[in-house]
């Protein structure tokens, strides 16, 4: 089960209702969160959802809308007892400006790992599964980030019986360990069928539409989008600025088809997302205006309970 | 006219209804902000004041909760285009502080300049009146400060007719000019009453009770004072963490005697500051708990305009 919360949805200030734009996904016990403005803590401690299992922290870039709720969010998951490591992922410079904003952190109980990306697409792996950072198209570099939770086929119990695999190397083989037995070799491709669907939420924030947002969000779960701009006639602030309108949003969706789209880094001049929906899902009908501390479950699809 | 305004009462950590306490003081076009946690930009905003005319910051100390929202703050202000120089004001380290923090706030349009403090007491010039730090009793070096604005004598009319001063000099001679007419010399000491009560705000947060309070609100219009703790059996969790109860801030402001004062600086653990009041006041009934957003406006004594 993966677990996502958008905990805010505005760009460039944090306004009294609402915070910047940050994400939080929780998979087996371990919270991710890309990006970190200022309020993230609070939007954070609004939600009820922990700071302690943030493992994985993923910075878009370091405009400051999204990093400067850092120091505090550390401080906030000192005080929730985190001793375990924590890997910071983003682009060029990472280390150097966190350890720039740390000056007012004091001594932590835990210890931070960085990744800096440097490809186009990287892959960061991850205890089933593992996130892909891919480049956007920002003033500054920027990146996206897919969470992939993988998903093994099924244990083909026929084929293992038809093979005179011994019941007691089943377990093993279905977790992936390939058994030598005298000189009988046993590997899981023998009994495990193809893999099936997994999960996949995409992020992509500041970016102009891109082929790598459309690429990596085909077959998503969810694509969570940036729409700085509602109206069609911002287009040229769009383009000089280096961020989207709605409708390029929808349009983006539209050609990579993630099962839904949030929308999401507000420009503070904009009231309320909603007016502007009715054109948007008349591209794309499975978008939705993202909301602060707006959330959802996503589970493999044939473990979905019917209430 | 002197305009306060309690941005926050929260302390250590920034509450969904509460945001960090910070002080910011309006007077004669000038703003001056004392601490800047994370979402004090957001509590000005919810207030309606402009971020442009912040031209003095001072900071008690360096706590993450105190000064972790300037750089969201100085694009604020950059936002709102301030170009003219802003001073800043604190203990030493505050000019590596800041740099180190502002890596994530790019080129602003206006200058920094930086006041260190050493002294136990030290006198920040201010037009129509100046600001004073004072070392209070923290777990790290930390100042309170006192706002003040003086107020200059009347012109006594009748003395300058029986000096003979002809009236072309009276209005410099009220505005502090000496005037040489041949080989007579005009000085205001002649036309000018005794200096007449001007007004004070004094601000003391993260501290024990120390002397240099009490010394500093004496004559204050408004204390604002830290009370980290409501209950009476948290005084040894004050003491270590060098901190007050409300009672201490009661006891602190009897002795001191200004007009009145605000509590804040509350403990995240504290709900409504409010049940603790009945026993505040019991002490000194001038006392107000602080609420984020309270605000009041001081006029000089004589001008008080009755509705």
């Amino acid at each position: 089960m993966l677990d996502i919360c958008l905990l805010g949805t505005g760009g460039m200030m944090p306004l009294p209702r609402r915070y910047l734009t940050s994400l939080i996904a929780r998979y087996n016990g371990l919270s991710i969160l890309i990006d970190c403005g200022e309020g993230t803590q609070i939007a954070l401690r609004k939600k009820g959802w922990s700071a302690n299992p943030i493992g994985i922290m993923l910075f878009t870039h370091y405009h400051a809308d999204h990093i400067s709720g850092l120091p505090g969010m550390l401080l906030n998951m000192a005080n929730a007892e985190r001793t375990e490591d924590v890997l910071m992922v983003g682009p060029k410079g990472l280390q150097r400006i966190v350890e720039s904003l740390k000056v007012i952190a004091g001594e932590l109980p835990f210890k931070i790992r960085y990744h800096e990306l440097s490809e186009r697409e990287e892959d960061i792996p991850l205890e089933g599964g593992y996130i892909r950072a891919f480049k956007v198209n920002h003033n500054v570099t920027c990146y996206g980030y897919s969470i992939n939770i993988e998903r093994k086929g099924r244990f083909d119990a026929e084929a293992a019986r038809s093979l005179g695999i011994p019941l007691e190397y089943w377990n093993k083989l279905q977790h992936g360990q390939t058994i030598e037995d005298g000189e009988k070799i046993y590997t899981p491709s023998m009994v495990m069928g193809p893999d099936r669907k997994g999960l996949k939420v995409t992020y992509a924030t500041d970016t102009r539409p891109a082929r790598s947002i459309i690429d990596n969000a085909k077959g998503a779960d969810l694509l969570i989008c940036e729409g700085m701009y509602g109206e069609d006639d911002k287009l040229p602030k769009a383009k000089e600025k280096k961020h989207m309108t709605f409708r390029e949003a929808a349009m983006l969706a539209k050609e990579a088809g993630p099962s839904e789209m949030w929308l999401t880094h507000y420009g503070p001049a904009m009231g309320k997302p909603d007016p502007f929906m009715p054109m948007v899902q008349g591209i794309f009908p499975e978008a939705k205006a993202g909301k602060d501390g707006m959330s959802k479950e996503f589970v493999f699809e044939d473990e979905v309970v019917s209430g």
